[in-house]
């Protein structure tokens, strides 16, 4: 990096997520591969050495919308793991975190359940790793209600994965201001999903 | 179509799902925009004009993939909703058909949830009735159970849609013979869901 290089500056990563919110949106209506790099530059006003100076490359676009959402996932899975309270509580609260960030950010997760095949190996590696992680930290807190007598499930990763499907899938059909709130998904979501585990 | 055309015949639709079976394993390994015409004549072995004689046009492969398992899905959904039982085990009864199709055609699951915006108009209005008429079989059933006193449900679309999600996400993470077996999915997330809705 170049002496008086601003990157990494605040206006620099500010650019840089508006470059990448702009670019989920390109490639969930279009496609990744269907979207041109200059189609993407036409779309963010910036010349192709601009552009490169934000997102080193098309490839690279697709981590950096991946991290931009994961970042948010991750943080709501390891504060819901350390929440005080009921293993109801907390997954409930991880519920309403999720759909929060899935509802916010509906092209992004387009874009990364979608495209993650084509992301540089790299980049694949980060990508399983914090799904691995989100996933552990759902199963941990199903492990802690069967631990405490509060849950009865016969196979927690499994669990894990319906939970995980339960609230994943609601990028495909959710529409702001168009179907349900996300108060009222996350409600209904986590009554059945609890009512269905919990010991009576 | 010339006289002597076999198309329609058996033979020519046996070949046919051979094609359009591979065509799937491609684009769900490769994507659909990445995967030439070439590749996959190259892959089933024929020429340009035999491919065609099959297929008629690559967009059309995205069709011929999602009515392959369509047609599956529609008659699981309208066979459930006319069974006799309760709700309970229409649902149970649709839960297994469902992991089965989807457990069977993986990577046409894959194909058609991530490429359906690539769609021709008349075949993504074809792709959007048949959801709907799949999710409107499922609410039927949800519908007959709070009816019959059986289930309690603040909103049986959102039901649905949840029931939906827990399902269909399953494509992302199965593995044959890596992970669960039918049986134990659907038996796992048959009870969780069932007890989430159920009256006591």
């Amino acid at each position: 990096m170049a002496v008086g290089d601003r990157r990494n500056s605040r206006a620099w990563e500010r650019r840089r997520n508006e470059i990448v919110d702009e670019a989920a949106r390109l490639f969930a209506a279009r496609g990744y591969h269907a979207t041109g790099v200059a189609e993407l530059r036409d779309t963010v006003g910036l010349g192709r050495g601009a552009l490169y100076y934000y997102i080193d490359s098309k490839e690279n676009l697709l981590s950096l919308i991946h991290d931009r959402v994961i970042v948010h996932v991750l943080a709501a899975g390891n504060k819901a793991e350390g929440l005080e309270g009921t293993a109801s509580e907390r997954l409930r609260y991880l519920s309403r975190e999720l759909i929060q960030i899935v509802t916010l950010y509906p092209d992004h997760v387009w874009v990364f359940l979608h495209e993650y095949r084509s992301l540089s190996a790299a980049a694949a590696g980060t990508f399983r790793s914090s799904r691995q992680s989100f996933e552990n930290s759902i199963e941990s807190i199903l492990i802690d209600g069967v631990q405490s007598g509060e849950f009865k499930i016969a196979n927690t990763r499994l669990s894990a994965l319906a939970w995980l499907g339960l609230h994943n899938y609601i990028y495909i059909w959710y529409r702001p201001g168009r179907t349900f709130t996300v108060d009222m998904i996350s409600e209904t979501f986590s009554d059945t999903f609890l009512n269905g585990i919990v010991v009576r």
